[in-house]
């Protein structure tokens, strides 16, 4: 082999990362299920048609692309969205909506690498389907908010930041743009983050050259609340949607985790409503998550018309943070108990109290080769195992075994019949 | 787009199929649990010598191969086994021994599909690494039982059954037959399950022309027991070891559940002891799991030497299984409450009441869009709910809330601040 290592941007999950991760996905899971989520996953690979259909040829450029041995073009799958999408429609009118669906797909881009992106990485998927009201909108902002508040953050940790579409197609109506400079100002808009604030106006300036209307549309990007838009734009219609959606927020008593910000844009062009993204407070970090109203998009695959909403929030950059806040839990016990055999036991009855543990429940692991007792301790702390359990010597000629908890040190001594009830109520 | 569906031999787990997907699943992370192992996992492609190294560069046909825009050939992986071995392999001596690892990797291959086999499946991996005793392969094989009989399963509807890769070489080398006369020997007997017994003895007696030899070949393939085997070979040290085994499974009290089958080989070049296989009963479908011991694979890839025993089993011939068995459970519920809303109430008053739900981790859902009571019903229905508790009306004007139990269509009456603790009582 020339390397041992992965394909470039991949991971090796050892045990320890791979507890982590599993950290964050059962912590998705637990979220999920008490918002009425349900469980749903498709092909890891899908027909290439499935992705320039959505996203335009140009994609292309950043799959993992393959053609099958019949020569179909193929694409590892770089979001979930189309594939849920191609399913929903594939059952045409026998699914019963609202459908809440989430999955946490394995996805691939080929793409530079970066601070917070790899080539493959998971994401939490997050969909209402079947449901046009503001409602869904907010259900969904409040499960976000619960999967990140599940984790140990706080709204001092992040904030969601909400904004519309539409709102934007309002405020370049207004303005009397060309169809062509609202184009080049979502652009614009959608890379603000990435460059200084002189370059912004700069740009600004050379797509609307008119000095009024410039300054217009300045001041509705310099706004920092609802209230500040209205006061340029009156109440649009996306105000409006807007408002109920902050009041419908404040319902969930969320208030504190959001707030409007004209900036989010999401580049992804199928969105057609309100749209929001995740940051840590400071924004140190890219976005955590990101999602809104896609209405379209079971339409563009040919099935009915489907109004949608859904977030994407991916595993790398929720890990950095967590990271950074201290809040992943140290590594769980391999095994809860440990068994030590002393000189006189033998292989079958070290067994039998193994099976006897496991059969209720209960992780436990011994010695598979003859080992003194100096290294099935060795063996016992590599397990972490919470509890050591001797069998044998002396203790067994009275009918007793004797358990160590591994963290405090301290022992006990029981008769063997009592060793389960023990262990259950400690552990 | 041409199509709905997604690439031939993939599959689109819509929840249902995903709840039978995840009973399996969780039934295999609670066994492997409970015997200690330790979940990992590895990138989804590899460099495409990872496999060909192994198993030669005629497996690259039953590949899904491709070449990232660097030109470097890649193979979305047919296996786990080889990432586990690059991994153990990278680490070098940094790693501590005994390593008990699981995994439940999604695993690709390019073949003609037929029941039981798929382009894309999962596989359940189990693997023990750094013990050479056979302690190892017993606690692997007591692991595939368990496995098997915590999603219902028992000795009547399957068996392990088991050989050594050595007792086989044992016997070629006893009759004296040459070592190209044994690989062929190998893969007849690899294939055996898929002819008929004449065209095998048939294909033996090409392999073996003398006839006393083929005989006694013959008579060998013919035992039933390990005890027949020892009359012909004497006491070998394969016969020594694959006693000691089942001695051991004696000890887990798993007797019942394994047999002696000279007949299982496995393909794979790469074991160089023990091997099993798990059939049902009536042999009635594919092997449903498949291991054994392959103590050279970390050296090959450059790591030290390190003796390793595991196994692995497909999700789609297990998921069969369970099916004709009636051992599938049912649908669980989507959310275990239903929030029904009377009209005079505000859509803030429902979602206070969801969330508290919701934070003491009860699942649950309401309307996202006004709705008369008999439609709200049907979502309820919809959404499998465990119970429906209608808020407003009549009884809320004396504080109450009515809950009702969805299977048994009883209801009660109770003070609101009692809500919660009714459910959970319940649930």
């Amino acid at each position: 082999m020339s390397t041992l290592s992965g394909p470039k941007g991949t991971r090796d999950f050892y045990p320890e990362d791979m507890a982590f991760q599993q950290f964050i996905f059962n912590s998705w899971k637990k979220t999920c299920t008490r918002y009425g989520f349900e469980l749903y996953d498709a092909p890891m690979f899908e027909h290439l048609e499935l992705y320039t259909q959505k996203s335009g040829a140009e994609i292309e450029k950043q799959l993992y692309t393959f053609e099958d041995k019949a020569q179909r073009k193929m694409a590892l799958r770089p979001e979930l969205t189309p594939s849920l999408a191609r399913m929903v429609a594939h059952q045409g009118t026998n699914i019963r909506h609202p459908t809440r669906w989430y999955s946490i797909p394995r996805l691939f881009r080929y793409e530079k690498m970066q601070k917070g992106r790899l080539r493959e990485f998971f994401q939490l998927n997050m969909d209402i389907l079947g449901i046009a009201d503001v409602d869904a909108d907010a259900e969904l902002i409040a499960a976000v908010i619960d999967m990140m508040r599940d984790l140990g953050l706080t709204s001092d940790d992040f904030k969601v930041r909400i904004s519309s579409r539409t709102l934007l197609d309002e405020l370049f109506n207004q303005s009397g743009l060309s169809k062509d400079q609202s184009k080049q100002l979502y652009a614009l808009l959608d890379k603000k983050s990435k460059i200084d604030e002189s370059q912004f106006f700069a740009e600004l300036g050379q797509i609307i050259p008119e000095k009024e209307t410039a300054e217009n549309i300045t001041a509705c990007f310099s706004t920092e609340s609802l209230a500040d838009i209205e006061k340029i734009a009156g109440e649009t219609a996306s105000i409006a949607t807007l408002k109920s959606l902050l009041s419908l927020l404040d319902a969930y008593n969320f208030s504190d985790y959001v707030m409007f910000d004209i900036g989010i844009v999401r580049g992804l062009a199928y969105y057609t409503g309100i749209v929001f993204e995740v940051f840590d407070i400071k924004k140190s970090f890219r976005a955590i998550a990101g999602g809104g109203r896609y209405d379209k998009l079971v339409g563009l695959y040919g099935g009915p018309p489907t109004p949608a909403v859904g977030f994407a929030a991916g595993d790398v950059v929720l890990g950095e943070l967590l990271k950074e806040k201290g809040l992943l839990p140290p590594h769980p016990p391999r095994s809860s108990v440990y068994i030590v055999s002393l000189n006189d036991m033998q292989k079958s009855d070290v067994i039998s109290v193994a099976q006897k543990l496991r059969n209720n429940n209960i992780s436990c692991e011994f010695s598979l080769k003859a080992s003194n007792i100096g290294k099935q301790l060795k063996n016992a702390n590599a397990a972490r195992a919470s509890f050591t359990v001797f069998i044998g010597g002396d203790e067994a000629k009275s009918g007793n075994v004797r358990i160590k908890d591994m963290s405090s040190g301290n022992e006990i001594v029981v008769k063997e019949e009592l060793l389960l009830p023990e262990l259950k109520s400690k552990l």
